[in-house]
């Protein structure tokens, strides 16, 4: 006899559980969740014995487990919707930039934020996400570049966990740009970064994962490599930006640090998938960047399939390069630009997203003993969910066991 | 002394008339609204004696007309989100034409569905049109494409515009695709359009507008000449889809028959463009299909700047090669894959959306005389409803003087 807080029936499943089936599929299906666990999940002829204190049934409703947004950058100061105007009405890059904006505008933005600032302007973003489906997101640091404001972007990030109805990892990116104050001494800032704020950061309990931009327009090989370093001392998963504009190594440095990721990953070529594979480090695809800087250069999807590297999906929520706040949408562009098929992207943003977070014990598919992390569909198949782009599909959403309101 | 029923205050306007203020914003405004009407429009300041019986006050908050999406097939039976995952699991167009989809499979789902099930698929989507501050949408026919079906598409149409809460402009859109009971005698067909069901719709007040495909793989320019004609005789405006993937002509067709607009435009050349100019043929820009079709020739946007051509933006919502359902979502994709700056794009989806319709006396900007129809954002600039890409942003939404729920 199976004891359960809650029976959700009368619902198709598509469980994401890699068992041949696509998407996992359950046709007529049942759920049991006992203290925000599931605790049974499979055919509703299969229940076993069980006494529920409430039951939901779904009206033949398409249940998925919760979407997971592995890589955002979700909380920071201000926008940058002024510098798209600009550069739409013709500005150069150069021209933004000696007025001030580029990367450096959400730093400072970021930095002059209050703690309450910050939060309110991430939930804004949140709300795009969780009404997609998202009760898992990744958050990074980055905009702060200096020891009290990446550390105040942690704790926002954690307090987002706490109060805002999403499971929070937080990576910590102080490697994302050289903060101008640093610029005549890099060096020095790298030292900051891995010997200062990192170590802090950690003492505090702010961070679950370490992240760098490995681009040569951002930090070298042999940077990142002292960062990671440290890492692995202090017993600390690392994930990285890799290979996003050029082929610099990223896909292979992320393989050697045994990284959870490697991510963007256009330009990455035969020999990094290839260590990537043999690492099992995911490749986490960003399609909104890719839209938004009008890239031409797709990640070597049919490479990654070849190699069997497991890839993800996520928003990249950045002001910068991807102000893309839906999850769905993220899953949408990934098919239509990268030609992911609705069943890969599906489980990019479910079971791999969860293993490029370290979570699949945890999250990803619905199995009993994963947290009752649930969405639940207006859709008649899982392709819906790939196909369109904005309209409005989730019926409701569970997190932890709780649906929202 | 100005009754009202209504005063707006505390907000800033984006009222979108041309008067030279980038989108003619006014910082701090007010509106004044009677039996559904704006009756006044301007600066705080500047109010008028007046007597309200309710007042609101937004918190600062941007105030722009209600969007327009001036060309959508928005009522449509089924989706085609299968042949979507079908073509990206490898399947060719052949194959999946040979197994019955494409727009074939369509106009089968449309012939069969109930004018219920037509109603209630359109309000799913439609829900993802108001989330996104639409007022006013076009709903073309063309799914149906046998006498029965067409007034089935376009009753369906009109009922949205009485009970959803959006003002509806329908388009008899017959020669939209050659039905397969008349693929051996098209000319057949081509009669039975102009000739029965056009008249016929029209006789029953269902239509506001005739529109049709121009296309070497759908009709000629001869035939689309026959329609217009018709519509001429019967008082009707016309507008065309033309030279989405060739320069057939079309929006030198359109220009001669004095159309309200000429959509897609991806490849017209200079004379195509000029002639819609002396014209003053509205050029309807369509990104959601540009995307889903990885299309790579856009509209020839600065030739339309030059002959001052006013442009247009649009979901194209359909089940085939635009399956959007987001208006802020077709403003960002302007943007970004077309290069139109926010102001262009939110005009486009405004003002000059109002003037694709005909309606420019009635919508599409925030002064006197005007339909009460209002969008009210959650943004700091009107950049941001053209920056992000599926943020919520939508704070309240007016129809006809009236608040939603
Ligand atoms: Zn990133
Ligand atoms: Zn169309």
């Amino acid at each position: 006899m199976i004891r359960a807080d809650r029976l959700i029936t009368d619902c198709r499943l598509a469980t994401m559980v890699a068992d041949g089936e696509a998407y996992g599929t359950v046709d007529d299906g049942a759920i049991l969740i006992e203290s925000g666990r599931i605790v049974w999940a499979g055919a509703r002829a299969d229940l076993p014995a069980h006494e529920a204190i409430e039951t939901d049934r779904l009206d033949g409703r398409w249940v998925t487990p919760g979407l997971v947004d592995c890589h955002t950058h979700l909380v920071f100061g201000g926008d940058r919707s002024g510098e798209f105007e600009q550069r739409l009405g013709g500005a150069t890059y150069e021209e933004i930039a000696r007025a001030g904006g580029g990367i450096v505008s959400s730093v400072a933005a970021t930095r002059a934020a209050s703690e309450d600032e910050l939060y309110a302007s991430a939930l804004g973003r949140l709300a795009g996400l969780k009404a997609t489906g998202v009760t898992t997101v990744e958050i990074k640091s980055g905009y702060g570049l200096d020891p009290d404001s990446e550390l105040k972007m942690l704790r926002v990030a954690r307090r987002i966990g706490r109060e805002a109805g999403v499971r929070v990892r937080t990576s910590y990116l102080g490697l994302h740009a050289v903060p101008p104050e640093w610029k005549a001494d890099r060096a020095r800032y790298v030292d900051l970064a891995v010997d200062e704020i990192l170590p802090a950061a950690h003492a505090g309990g702010l961070v679950d994962a370490v992240d760098a931009y490995c681009e040569p327009i951002a930090f070298s090989t042999e940077e990142v490599g002292r960062l990671f370093d440290k890492a692995r001392a202090l017993g600390l998963p690392v994930r990285l930006h890799a290979d996003q504009l050029s082929d610099g190594g990223g896909a292979a440095l992320a393989a050697k640090y045994g990284a959870l990721s490697a991510d963007h990953i256009e330009h990455t070529g035969e020999a990094g998938v290839r260590a990537m594979a043999e690492a099992g480090v995911v490749a986490v695809l960003l399609p909104g960047a890719y839209l938004m800087l009008r890239e031409t250069t797709p990640p070597p999807i049919d490479l990654l399939r070849r190699h069997g590297v497991a890839m993800a999906v996520a928003t990249d929520c950045n002001p910068g390069t991807s102000p893309l706040a839906s999850m769905t949408a993220a899953i949408n562009l990934a098919c239509v630009q990268f030609r992911l098929t609705p069943e890969e992207a599906l489980a990019g943003a479910t079971r791999i997203a969860a293993r490029a977070l370290g979570l699949e014990d945890e999250i990803g598919t619905l199995e009993a003993g994963k947290a009752a992390d649930l969405a639940v569909w207006d859709i008649a198949r899982p392709a819906e969910l790939a196909y369109w782009l904005g309209k409005p599909l989730l019926a409701r959403r569970m997190a932890g066991g709780v649906w929202d309101a």
